[in-house]
């Protein structure tokens, strides 16, 4: 793809379509929508554009179009594989001036929103009038929904309810030649015409622009609790996880954490964590709207984890006392972070093959010289792989990354798994695709690129292998 | 699109590629296959293949691609919307010697399976070790998997559970040019490139032909009832519908039918129905572990139910009971058909726009002298619109009929609905389409069409409107 630069008669004309206001090129703006969450990339677009309304968005996307210029869309930047890093430079379209909830539609159990609502913020207004949107990113409190929706987002919940994409009924989007479509709508069933909805959730921006989104909500449930396992080795809690789901219990949250990522988080936040000792530990909540059936629940969900090796379990039943849980599991992230230089990779298996990935992921990394910190949600098989740099030399770690990185994606693609289940593809993951995928998928990935974007403008450089890498 | 006729020598190649026996020409199984459930439609097809395998799915493709002969894929034939319809002639490939359940795993709930599967068979299997396949179109002792898959075909307990697209989390398929591709496993979560698997689900095997299937299970309730409730008029019962969500009871069944429905099922299966007289009923059914919870919630329904005009409130609680009501429920559609020449409209609104929707159809109906029978999923809004010809003269009934369709598309939209919650698009919709999208949005679907079938090859004069149309 060639693009052309920026030009200052196409600022100007941005200025015009959407408001002067809505439009940067001031150092400051460029820089701060130069990176993502995504390790330590810059990446300097040349300019900044924050519409106010979907037909703002059109005209943009028109204007790119006209110019031939590439147009990255962005949420709150967030993302964790760089989907919102301008790599060719060109538009930034931030979504942050589309922040309302549009609607929350208590007998249809449906929300309408714009794609820059903060999820935390959505999912407390739903609570409020007793409903419930379970996805739950560990960012929740400053990610999009827009961007959990173009990541297809998943999180602690989705062992029970599922990801962004089992709550997207509808969208609104603009295309990249500015045409505004919609699709869905409050809808539990629609199979009018191709799916347009369910193929730009997880399209990582780079199919169209969501403008305006229908979720699906839940009753909230009552009641939740949530028990605490440690466990001697990684082995163990993995093994108890299909055991529990094989005796008919779905947690709400099943969560895997090793020693590392407690010890890790604990320096961190300068807190302490129970059992912070044990090798492992699983995390698990259980909801629903009878406490005896909870209660019940919890008990065979104890018994089955101590069968498996637990050393204790312990229970929090408070607000309090699960939030400060919480707390220190939506931490790991940024406590890893602080620590060292690393590199993230979200691989996802089925359940029962946690077990051959967590022992798999040690042996390669052992064999390259690599410190590895797992953790993530074994309930759905997602677990998130931290290789830390430490004090290793530069020219090592870069020796050393790639080769081992290959490995582990290869060892879960052989466990029948793939090689992102919820950060996305995007920039640091695309030329990993050809180990997921044969020549011909990829083909066929970059057909349905085409049909929507046959000049190539938006959010180029994300998703699909850098041609000649496939 | 200009396709060849099948040629014998194509016919000697098909049978070199998958089977003399699995190769048909004979004028029974050619009109066998020219006809589905959809109306009094016959299209002969040229000859018929039964493959056994994947390969030899992809050796038929690849023949018809060299040959240029459109392929009809076909699973039992049970679609309501023409979709198995060959009528472009050519091949028909048929699914029925696709038939294994390939595994049911209990650790990871999930299964693989063939497209040749009978749902009800499945259902059974599953049911067998303590697990959940909810998804249950009334035609599900005949229906197939693939066939549910293509159509994206929903059922009663959608309201609950979700639709067919809810529960695939991965695919093999056959692309028009012969290539297999793989997308998804048993995998909850999995962002790796763009989202095959949902959108090949309801794409009426127009974009790939399906030849496995990964199926998320859920473990199996243990305990349900059932409430039946007869009201005076059509609109309290679809009133009462967003007030049973509103409270917070999420039933696994929310049926409503009218009186004519059950009065023609009552002559159709010569057995009688509980308040027959009725002008209306809702069919509701609880389910989940805990008796004592489903008790509380049952009561909760029949207070809402009676408070919004309901004149009775049954209760079923045994199988024996509950099995009535279901088998005169599932025989709804045969009943119909056998009635009178019909024409069947699979509209989607949002749940509580159901009374704006009943009233409207009786009106349109009216305005243009034609009767109608509706009943269907109230719970998610999705009503089936039968419009019956009766001893109506052949003149008047077609020339009724299509604008009194549009009239009725046209106020599902209006509604914040669709043109189709579960049957598809296929052969009889195609022209309503343009209802439903703008041309932009018909543009995009097609564009997505030729990523997978520029030829196309398969499935032709479906889904999309006749060129022109839009």
């Amino acid at each position: 793809m060639v693009f052309n630069r920026v030009t200052p008669k196409l600022v100007e004309r941005l200025r015009a379509a959407v408001g002067a206001d809505c439009v940067h090129v001031d150092d400051e703006s460029l820089l701060l929508h130069a990176s993502d969450e995504t390790e330590d990339f810059v990446f300097r677009p040349e300019v900044v554009v924050v519409p106010r309304a979907a037909d703002a968005v059109a005209h943009v996307m028109r204007l790119a179009t006209e110019y031939r210029v590439p147009v990255t869309p962005r949420g709150a930047g967030t993302g964790l594989s760089g989907g919102a890093l301008p790599v060719h430079g060109g538009i930034v379209l931030a979504t942050k001036n589309l922040g309302r909830i549009l609607e929350i539609d208590r007998e249809n159990l449906m929300a309408v929103v714009e794609p820059g609502v903060i999820t935390q913020v959505f999912q407390e207004a739903v609570e409020a009038v007793g409903l419930f949107y379970p996805v739950d990113p560990a960012s929740r409190g400053s990610c999009f929904l827009g961007g959990n929706l173009a990541e297809c987002s998943g999180g602690p919940r989705a062992v029970k309810y599922g990801v962004t994409k089992d709550f997207v009924t509808g969208i609104e989007a603009v295309l990249p030649d500015g045409t505004l479509v919609h699709h869905g709508g409050k809808l539990l069933k629609n199979v009018t015409g191709y799916n347009l909805t369910q193929l730009i959730v997880g399209s990582e921006g780079t199919l169209a622009i969501v403008t305006k989104i229908y979720l699906r909500l839940l009753p909230l449930p009552n009641h939740r609790v949530m028990l605490l396992a440690p466990f001697k080795s990684l082995e163990e809690p993995a093994r108890a996880v299909p055991a529990i789901m094989h005796a008919g219990v779905v947690p709400s949250v099943l969560e895997f954490m090793e020693r590392d990522a407690v010890e890790i988080t604990e320096r961190h936040l300068g807190k302490s964590f129970p059992h912070a000792e044990a090798a492992a530990h699983l995390m698990i909540e259980l909801d629903g709207n009878d406490e005896g059936v909870i209660a019940r629940e919890a008990e065979r969900v104890a018994e089955i984890v101590l069968a498996h090796g637990a050393t204790d379990v312990l229970l929090a039943d408070t607000d309090a006392k699960m939030g400060g849980l919480w707390a220190m599991r939506r931490a790991f992230g940024a406590a890893v972070k602080s620590e060292s230089v690393y590199k993230e990779e979200d691989t996802v298996v089925p359940r029962n093959q946690l077990v051959a990935l967590v022992k798999g992921v040690k042996e390669i990394a052992a064999r390259h010289g690599l410190r590895t910190v797992c953790y993530g949600h074994a309930g759905d098989g997602n677990l998130h792989v931290n290789i830390l740099k430490m004090d290793m030399s530069e020219e090592r770690w870069n020796t050393a990354l790639d080769p081992a990185i290959r490995e582990i994606f290869a060892l879960t693609v052989t466990l029948g798994g793939l090689i992102s289940g919820e950060h996305g593809i995007g920039y640091v993951q695309k030329d990993y695709m050809p180990i997921a995928y044969t020549s011909e998928e990829i083909a066929l990935m970059r057909a349905i690129k085409r049909a929507f974007d046959p000049m190539g403008i938006l959010n180029p450089g994300k998703l699909l292998p850098s041609a000649g890498a496939d």
